[in-house]
């Protein structure tokens, strides 16, 4: 945040790097630099159903059909999950981020908070999910800080939806390629093979939507702000909130807002206001002031050159096809 | 393909479901629901060095700092990962999909084809990836048709960049959240709050294109075409091509290449031409023609009422953005 006003190269020097060891909180930013999946891991056991929301799922095998997780030591549902027998994988679908919460740490109640159905070993599945694995447990693997559990697959389900996605200690989805070719089998250039004008401007839409999103990404880039800590003091600039609420409205990590409001008080942008609330600090508002001013002149400069009259017919256009229907379509087939 | 003019519900009934081990194939598009990144892990022995892609990454452990992955055992490289006592985790950025491609298959002379630097172990690390992570073979299980390695990791790296996505068989890259407010700090309604028009454009011009992909997707679905039977037609209907070259440039993983292939040929739209190449038949180049025309009449019912003059206008204005060289606003600075 210091470099505000010193463009940074993008170079191929790390940004974090060294021995794990030395440094617990750099070590697990690398590792988040591998894109997840999100999922909800539950059981059964004669008292209570159990549930946590992982993403350390992986394939292993698949004749016998295994699938692996792990589970930290000191969870307090170790216990049931080492000795019900049995497991069920919820992967979630990208409007499932509600269900990825209330999984997200111990709490009373939560299978109160959410739709779900009684799966073949009696642990819950939730519907909505884009799938479901049912898996008696096979092996326990004790691994560090963590127990790994791999366990036999018995039973599974696919279902239509997109998979919400951690990557870089944000929740998100599956964007498409900027480079590939387009699904609705036309590009930019190829008007004269295609002829369909509208094929054009969809196409258009989506390239230019994806370069204005890469051009920002590099702004921010220069201006010294990741998007945590853009976005967390964005946030704390309408109000303090504790950690978990901002994780809820950044749509980031708890770890994430964690390490970005450490690196935010250690700058004495941000405080803590007891009782875990955080708040924004003069210095923090003076610097978030700052920022908003620069992505204006972003904004500005992408779009100075541009005539007037076009720039409203564009965002005429723009409001018309945001407020299409999603059934709309469906009715008029 | 049979039901192209019937409307599909989106229910929460199963595309898939049953034992793993009456179906493989099915079995596996159900754990390709759970998104992943793109690894490529590479070793070093005293004759030569190996590098797989693999997606079967983990984080196991911060204390101490463990990972795992799962290595095939009919491997031609299993050997070479079991006695190495090291290997090194590339996480491949968004634009490493080359490298990825080089390494999905054993062949000759792949380091030759990529730039790479030596580890601390010897082994090869891939300049432009966004993470490397150096480990020490610790321990190797056992699990079914794959051995799981669990490395010690002794050395990490983070690199800036955004990775690549490995999700329903095909390869992505993260997006914004559709619903999350916007990094540039505002959204369309809250135009009072803000006052800048231009702020207001590039929201409306994320979210617009953000509901007509939505849309299109609804669309896809509604005719029976999945992403992969959808590009894999489109790309025969341009010529002949085998398995890898169809992944290639359809961006899709080999084995959603083979299922939708024989998809396709059970349909009669595709047949074998030997020597691995397929193509596409009569039947097929009818439906890809009805899709294409699908696809322009969905476009056209989309932008059907706007004015003329304003989609030419809006038509103008994405031009000129999708031009803006990524390297202008920096210069401009």
């Amino acid at each position: 945040m210091a470099t505000t006003t010193q463009p940074q190269p993008l170079a191929l020097e790390p940004i974090e790097s060294g021995n794990p060891t030395d440094d617990a909180r750099a070590f697990r930013r690398a590792l988040g630099q591998f894109a997840t999946g999100v999922t909800v891991i539950t059981t059964r056991t004669p008292e209570k159903s159990l549930g946590m929301t992982a993403n350390s799922f992986s394939a292993v095998s698949l004749d016998p059909p295994l699938v692996l997780w792990s589970i930290r030591k000191e969870s307090s549902s170790l216990d049931a999950f080492l000795n019900s027998g049995h497991f069920n994988i919820n992967v979630l679908a990208e409007d499932q981020t509600g269900v990825s919460e209330v999984f997200g740490r111990p709490r009373e109640e939560q299978f109160s908070q959410v739709e779900w159905t009684e799966g073949m070993f009696g642990g819950p599945l939730f519907p909505g999910s884009i799938a479901h694995l049912e898996c008696a447990t096979q092996e326990v693997i004790d691994a560090g800080d963590h127990h790994i559990i791999i366990g036999r697959v018995e039973n599974y389900a696919r279902f239509d939806g997109r998979p919400l996605l951690f990557s870089q200690g944000q929740f998100g989805v599956p964007g498409a390629f900027p480079a590939a070719s387009d699904d609705q089998g036309d590009n930019v250039s190829g008007s004269a093979a295609i002829g369909h004008e509208q094929a054009i401007f969809m196409t258009l839409l989506k390239a230019a939507e994806q370069r204005m999103s890469q051009l920002f990404e590099d702004h921010r880039h220069q201006v010294g702000v990741t998007v945590a800590t853009g976005r967390i003091l964005n946030q704390l600039s309408t109000g303090s909130d504790t950690v978990e609420a901002l994780a809820h409205k950044t749509r980031l990590g708890q770890d994430t807002v964690e390490d970005a409001l450490i690196e935010l008080a250690g700058q004495n942008l941000v405080a803590a206001r007891g009782q875990g609330s955080w708040e924004i600090i003069e210095p923090g508002r003076e610097i978030q002031d700052a920022l908003r001013q620069s992505a204006a002149e972003f904004n500005a400069h992408q779009l100075a050159d541009i005539p007037a009259e076009d720039l409203a017919a564009a965002q005429r256009v723009l409001r018309i096809l945001l407020n299409r229907d999603l059934e709309s379509e469906k009715e008029a087939k």
